[in-house]
């Protein structure tokens, strides 16, 4: 039997376009993960947890266990409606939805909004699962360059005046990571978010504003779009994976009422009641805004930490963005194929992301690459930027 | 702005068709929960699982709350293999994809195979949920009637053969549950599980096989189809939702190795890492064997009681199917409607799930209603069939 034929035209198109996880390269024991987005290894409250659940499990007996789980995932709701309270944002209870980690909530947007018909635009370059999780959905993705200001709503401007001039589709979505984007570590200016706003308006498109980073902001944390909207156009996706623990994989959508009863219907039995039920009772017993700062404060020394080290040992040969927030610096190399030299980088002990990934057009990314200063150590991260020196000078 | 023109097409009919959950009535409190299909409270080993996540973040640290989880994870795949392989079913690792549930399990499947050309065969009645999945992407789904045999396999064929012989689309999926099933609790015969996978071949189908209940067999546990599989046809669906503790949603997908990857593809960021490595370390602990041997006694009991309580309060009225295994009784009510009789029930104190809602054509399960002796304990069981009939002979 050949079962290839069972696979509807578009799902096999997403497949070949799209094999699974290519930027995920294996990397070798003891090599040092300036690739890893993820949180420090000692930033992440296990012992804590480990008390909550505990304490959730003696107070509720099997009751997290069920289906519908504790009664406390009405907090954690509560809890992440005041945590968006703080920041200018304003969810009803049938605005937001708690989902999966951002990963869920962008693919629950996509699976609601976009068909082979549909047309998204996006970043360049932009968060590389993201990426992924659209091209499963339509291969239509428009790239909208990013500069230091964040995503080029001018061009953004004229690419729609042109697509509309031209009677061809026009955007249903806008994929932007406005704070301390993935992977250049960008924020997009006042002027362009209250331009984007206005495109959105002007020519009837939504805006799926991801915010996972926006917290770990090392100064103040910028104004989200989702607090700036007048017009119910803006879907904010957030995430307690970089303050709390990505395992667990709690995040959510705030949006219109509108949208959001949709997406539930859509996740209903994708959910995940015990750990909403366990983050519920660890942030009754903890105060995140100490927490997000202490993380802030230690992610910025680390941050500068990578930053010496570019300067000391690669400010020959290479340029950067010095981000204020999030996990990571986005490194151009002129004259080097970022993808061809990283096996040689994880034989000499340090691993990066090529930039290549992170760009519909792979060619725009060649020599550029991610590095990630949250989850190695100051040590290792000043060691593995020598490294990734020796390597670069081997290679020019 | 009016966001409804943002939803695709399909996206719209399917909601409309299926508003999210309809057949979840509101339960008053204190009222006898005849309608859950959740395993009893007593039967959920909450102690168990929170020494089991107290132990595996002592052992860990923080490594399952990391985006990869525990190492143990390979561990609950190999748990699950040898479940699989102790019922004559053989898993490779790449045949094996671990899910959030059999609710993510369908649906992934769905996802992969279903677009809105695709022709999907179901038991009529059957698993509602299942149907709501289904729904969300084809609209062409097939209801083939099942008797105390299971699936009507003969009503089946002839139904292929019309289609084929009219030039029609043949189904790309045929769903079933063939242990226990809900909400009928039959089981298929051998007979009909051998004409079912001859006619995957002859009509070149896949089957998707949800064994959700089949371990709680009161007797032998019956062989699954893909156990009989020869040709790589069957997607077998499973779960750890009513032998451990459904609210950590760990399901599985065992099938070929041609469709695996792509499921798991589509998965990916759906993950739950943190659940999946306290259900590793829980199985490390317990003899699950025995539990569920202790399990289908008690169910086992209390089905006995349900079906004790039918003929003291209901042999006049009613005619019901007595189950081998699983959770749920079917019960027909000549004369009654079931939906329309509902809210005395609830108001008299006890909770069914109405018989239209397993069916695509709804007209068909008026008469009939779905009641689980899971949830509620004996004594709840007896009364709350009692109270059943008393509204009965009040409606007649």
């Amino acid at each position: 039997m050949n079962i290839e034929s069972f696979f509807p035209k578009d799902i096999k198109t997403a497949l070949e376009k799209n094999p699974p996880g290519a930027w995920m390269s294996a990397v070798p024991d003891g090599c040092i993960r300036l690739n890893s987005g993820y949180p420090a290894t000692g930033l992440v409250p296990a012992a804590e947890i480990k008390s909550a659940s505990a304490r959730l499990l003696d107070e509720e007996k099997d009751l997290p266990l069920h289906y519908l789980g504790s009664p406390r995932i009405d907090k954690l709701k509560e809890q992440i409606q005041e945590r968006l309270g703080s920041r200018g944002m304003h969810a009803e209870s049938d605005e937001l939805l708690i989902t999966a980690g951002a990963c869920q909530a962008i693919d629950l947007i996509a699976r609601i909004l976009l068909d082979a018909q549909a047309v998204v635009a996006v970043e360049a370059p932009t968060y590389m699962e993201a990426l992924e999780v659209f091209q499963n959905y339509t291969s239509q993705i428009i790239s909208i360059p990013i500069d230091d200001k964040g995503l080029e709503t001018e061009q953004l401007e004229t690419v729609l005046a042109e697509r509309k001039k031209n009677g061809l589709t026009l955007p249903r979505l806008v994929y932007t990571i406005p704070n301390f984007q993935n992977p250049t570590g960008t924020t997009m200016s006042s002027d362009r978010r209250e331009h984007l706003l206005a495109l959105s308006k002007t020519y009837d498109f939504l805006i799926l504003e991801d915010d996972a980073y926006g917290e770990l902001s090392f100064g103040e944390i910028p104004q989200t779009l989702k607090a700036m909207d007048t017009d119910d156009r803006v879907l904010h996706v957030g995430s307690l994976s970089k303050v709390v623990a990505p395992g667990m994989r709690i995040g959510w959508i705030a949006g219109s009422s509108q949208f959001i009863p949709s997406l539930a219907w859509f996740k209903k039995d994708l959910d995940h009641p015990f750990v909403q039920s366990i983050m519920a009772a660890y942030l009754e017993q903890v105060n995140l805004e100490q927490r997000t700062k202490q993380l802030k404060d230690k992610y910025s020394e680390k941050c500068t930490r990578l930053i010496n080290a570019l300067e000391q040992y690669l400010s020959d040969q290479a340029s950067w963005y010095v981000p204020e927030g999030g996990y990571f610096v986005w490194v151009k190399i002129p004259g080097v194929n970022t993808t061809n030299m990283l096996p040689y980088a994880l034989n000499a002990g340090v691993a990066y992301v090529p930039g290549q990934y992170f760009f519909m057009n792979q060619e725009e990314g060649t020599e550029y690459l991610r590095l990630s200063f949250s989850y190695a150590d100051e040590r290792e991260i000043e060691k593995g930027v020598q490294i990734l020196g020796e390597v670069v000078k081997e290679t020019l």
